[in-house]
């Protein structure tokens, strides 16, 4: 397919290049301006052209900086960039969609009518599913899967019931960014009546040489982090267990 | 990576062949043998060494045969490609673990000691709100995204009071295979308390050259389908729209 977008938002997958998709490969080997977040490896980074622009836009991007600030400033660049008649590629871990803030990036190119679009990646939650082999759905056992951020706001989890309520249909649950905030999910689910047996997996690394995965489960997972410290990022997948890896 | 597995199950995405992983694309292209389901397109097939063989092990395999004898059936053949020494490629559409019966076959092949991996895949879903610009997760609005299948079970949906209520929150619910029944669907949605003013996309064909997107909403669905028939496969989202595309 002819790329006549200016702005492509791409998603990287979880790290290994080998789980970019093709399009996002062509994207990044035609862009002049990258625009990326921690991507946790350089190795996407050195797929781009030698002249490629590479902007590091992700956290601690500007000290001092507020989120809100910070977005504002890709914005402003996004624009810039693709008014310049640059390729701009705007580079994310993972799916764009998917706890990404693709969505209020794609608003403000929209917002501003300038040609976009956005190229899916394979989602962490999925990737550390497939890498370690924790099935998602299972014929007869499972008709959903759940897609949720562990970042808690105001203090408190977002519907925390409505998770519970999930994993009592014996559906898993993949958490983004809960790795912090874990021992205090895992109080509130059982609070809620979802069993301290439940299986918890903690995958780090996801998509790179030394990703690993922690085994616990619901009940146990506090004091287990007492003894543990899972390195980042960290997927969190509850209510399904690892299979033996081949 | 080097590829020391003699099976490997592969989503294949959601059909466009630009969409696949760049680990899926090589595990292809150095297979002896592909397994395949219906993948809506061939253009993936044709990626493959022309001497590889090409088995097509989708519904309607054999007439008569059911469901549980075609899945054995499957297995078996996996089976004895990979103790022949090929390279034996289990092809599906999306990713494997989605709705996609990935986790049996690899269970099978765990339980029989055979080395296999799987590699991850575009799902249908985040395909279909990638290229019509239908945001999954939002900062601020919602903290989760539901993935569902539409296929009913003993003449009903499993666990539909989950579904209306990970709506409530204004979460999206991307609904799989949900065509046939999604005006009872929608009944059984609003019996639960689920606006009829959601917005409701069907996706037909996503990932193809012919991908269209049908708007509505859950009260007008109904009917829309007396006026519309949008071709499948299609997917279902619920509770996001699709931006104006760029």
């Amino acid at each position: 397919m002819q790329n006549n977008h200016l702005i492509s938002i791409v998603g990287a997958g979880p790290g290994d290049p080998e789980l970019l998709t093709i399009r996002a490969l062509r994207r990044i080997e035609e862009a002049n301006v990258i625009l990326y977040d921690a991507l946790h490896g350089d190795e996407i980074l050195e797929l781009a052209a030698p002249v490629c622009r590479k902007i590091y836009a992700g956290k601690h991007y500007q000290d001092g900086q507020h989120q809100t600030e910070r977005q504002d400033n890709i914005h402003r660049q996004l624009k810039e960039f693709a008014l310049a008649g640059n390729k701009v590629v705007r580079l994310k871990a993972g799916d764009p969609f998917i706890f990404g803030r693709g969505a209020e990036e794609l608003e403000f190119c929209l917002s501003e009518g300038l040609q976009v679009e956005v190229v899916p990646g394979i989602t962490a939650g999925l990737a550390a599913a497939t890498c370690f082999h924790i099935p998602v759905t299972l014929r007869g056992v499972n008709s959903m899967a759940l897609f949720y951020t562990g970042h808690k706001r105001d203090g408190g989890f977002d519907d925390i019931e409505v998770v519970a309520s999930v994993l009592n249909t014996h559906a898993p649950v993949m958490v983004y960014m809960g790795l912090k905030s874990l021992a205090y999910l895992s109080d509130e689910l059982r609070n809620r009546g979802v069993s301290p047996e439940i299986p918890l997996q903690i995958v780090s690394r996801v998509g790179h040489p030394d990703q690993q995965i922690f085994t616990t489960n619901l009940g146990e997972v506090a004091e287990f982090l007492t003894r543990n410290d899972p390195p980042m990022p960290s997927m969190i997948i509850l209510g399904s267990h690892a299979r033996k890896l081949g």
